[in-house]
């Protein structure tokens, strides 16, 4: 079973990946002069995956595939740290696996290095915020309506593509995976770990919130899993 | 419990306005010369956080996140006239938080002041149908298929961005706080009274309508909320 | 009742031509030089409002907001002529109406004569696959899952403003309503008549089609209704 | 039953190739400087229809409308080997007749040679993972929540658009169909095979995956159809 649990987050990291990487690559292609139209057609390919994987591998394994939510059912005892670590890698190697892919899909260089800065304490916040908005939506959507958390998932990271100034990365193997892809939605390697660690405080923000403010505890029935 | 559920007032309006204002920032930014597209990714980005903070904070406070909101439901005897007051109170310090939470997001001053006129009278005829048409939503919605009120009012709101030739604020607390914005989403402040007062009538237009002429009533297990 | 369901169908189909007529001005307005930006906008803010409109007054009227709706349920025996010919009227009203505001919300003569040419065979085979379309997806939902009507209805119409030659107007008191605006979704009056015939010829294929071939015939639950 | 279920078929993939083909002719005459909006519509138009048809007319025929889909399910020896060549039939048969109406509808020539290449590596690979994701999405959705198919289908083949290089025809009916219309979504002819054949491989891939590596069998409940 845990096989098939890390080759589920390792598939569902590689899609979800390959649809970010790959939809900024046909949008900005097609939408040169205008990054409004590359942003909403990223936001809204990426909204739509989150959906169909949430949907179709919570079963597996919950469908993280996101270090961050990982560590957070880790820190409410819903996972052991082993299997937590083993997840981790899973969507690492899954997520840099979705970038290859697609720019295989686009003809380009499998493995490239990001030009494009993303740095600086309004970026940071930014992800701070995503990623706290991420959690926070997990977490309510689970106790509030848990048959809706890909929707929930879906839509508020749709919204966040927008409402942030760092186009909502949330989440660490995300974005360790876009630092290979020189493209539209790419970072620049050495603004990883700043987006990283404000991924972590996010996200750690969100649980206490939810839990000390809101009492929103996990209950037997969840699981570490976003599947209801 | 009332302490929950005026954080979570705050917290959900806070969250709405940050998205309100930030993706029109985002949006402007990136589709300048075509206003259409700006509107759109505003349209859809509020569209999406809406349906996910009445989803998961409709169980803590009813997610009014909107003073017009919160008066129906005290018209229709749902709630204290002490508890509207506090529910009002937090939503209008939310929404301003949240525009500041945008402006830092996007390097901005923190505090503005909106030079962006939005007056007369087709401006306050359209946040009155805006608003009308919200109220009878959440009423009628709530009456018929209670589960599906957190899709309606998104989707509401979506379509009145575009319907109405104000934008559809239709919310006291988030037309405040978008007053301290210089940017795509701001009002002037001298024209903020009579918005606001435009929703009030809109809002108790749409409640006597709803009540006298559809006899749309309160149920008991509806108790001021829009959560099912 | 009756007044009631007449109520409903009155302000429904008002609030549908306020949305079509009225994010169709806004649309042109902001994006004139994109037209695909301003039919997305006005493809997308009617889905949305059929959702809400459907949802919320389906339970008192079932919901018609279109003559051609209106007939196929008479053709079915699940109303009487005269309340069909009753609703039809409250639909045609109800439907001016809904211009009206569109334009007192714009800013704009209330009543306009529109100068925009739709004629001829491929538009008139547009709007009978349009309407064929539509009925044929009411017919078969209401069949299939009668909870999903009001999704299938939106999404059905918004991809008619796509893949016909005339945006799919698919509904005789829309058109006549669209007559008298002179903006982006008028039409010629002139061309009105031949638009109306083509909807009821193919509203009606539609229904011989589900009857005959497929055998989907009215329940007794379904009473003249788009509500499950 | 079978004549049903063939005309299921036939329907169904005529409606969706007529708004494949209609909403890209619409979206180029519309659109033409920003390729980026007319896909944008384009793929808006192909989510919508499709959960619609699955919806409605997968209670008659199990909703394939595509060969692919037809192929795994009899591999998994849901349906028999003729019935499997008569549902193809039905689909290629459809599809052609799909782009026959959405010429009619923008009057064009009814038959065209389209002239735009799609070949080469790049191009196969992707319809490789545009299949394998449809494919996969579908088994892994019957299983995990089969009320939620056609969404699912609709928002993987919108996504799809976007992150394949290719924009994820995923269909080898459709793909037919799509050699005769010379517009803004055709293919040549002498391109076509290449791409059937890596749709083939695709979704083979994703039932073996789905079969050995996650267990995902056929209940007895699913009967070779997307309808739950």
């Amino acid at each position: 079973m845990t096989a098939r649990k890390l080759a589920s987050e390792f598939l569902g990291t590689l899609l979800l990946v390959a649809t970010v990487v790959g939809s900024g690559i046909m949008a900005e292609t097609l939408s040169g002069d205008n990054a409004g139209v590359a942003l909403l057609a990223n936001a809204i390919a990426t909204g739509a995956i989150l959906y169909v994987l949430i949907t179709m591998l919570g079963p597996e394994s919950g469908a993280h595939f996101n270090p961050v939510v990982t560590l957070v059912f880790l820190l409410r005892r819903d996972m052991s740290v082993l299997l937590a670590l083993a997840f981790i890698a899973a969507q690492v190697v899954g997520g840099l696996g979705g970038s290859v892919v697609a720019h295989a899909m686009f003809d380009l260089d499998l493995v490239q290095s990001s030009g494009r800065v993303r740095s600086g304490s309004a970026q940071w916040l930014s992800e701070g915020v995503a990623t706290f908005a991420l959690v926070f939506t997990i977490i309510g959507t689970l106790r509030a309506r848990p048959e809706v958390v890909p929707t929930a998932v879906a839509l508020v990271i749709t919204a966040g593509y927008w409402f942030t100034a760092s186009t909502s990365f949330a989440n660490p193997a995300v974005t360790i995976a876009r630092a290979i892809t020189d493209t539209f939605s790419g970072i620049s390697p050495p603004d990883v770990p700043a987006f990283v660690a404000s991924q972590i405080v996010g996200g750690v923000v969100a649980w206490v919130v939810a839990e000390r403010i809101f009492g929103w505890r996990a209950t037997s029935g969840e699981e570490a899993s976003l599947a209801p």
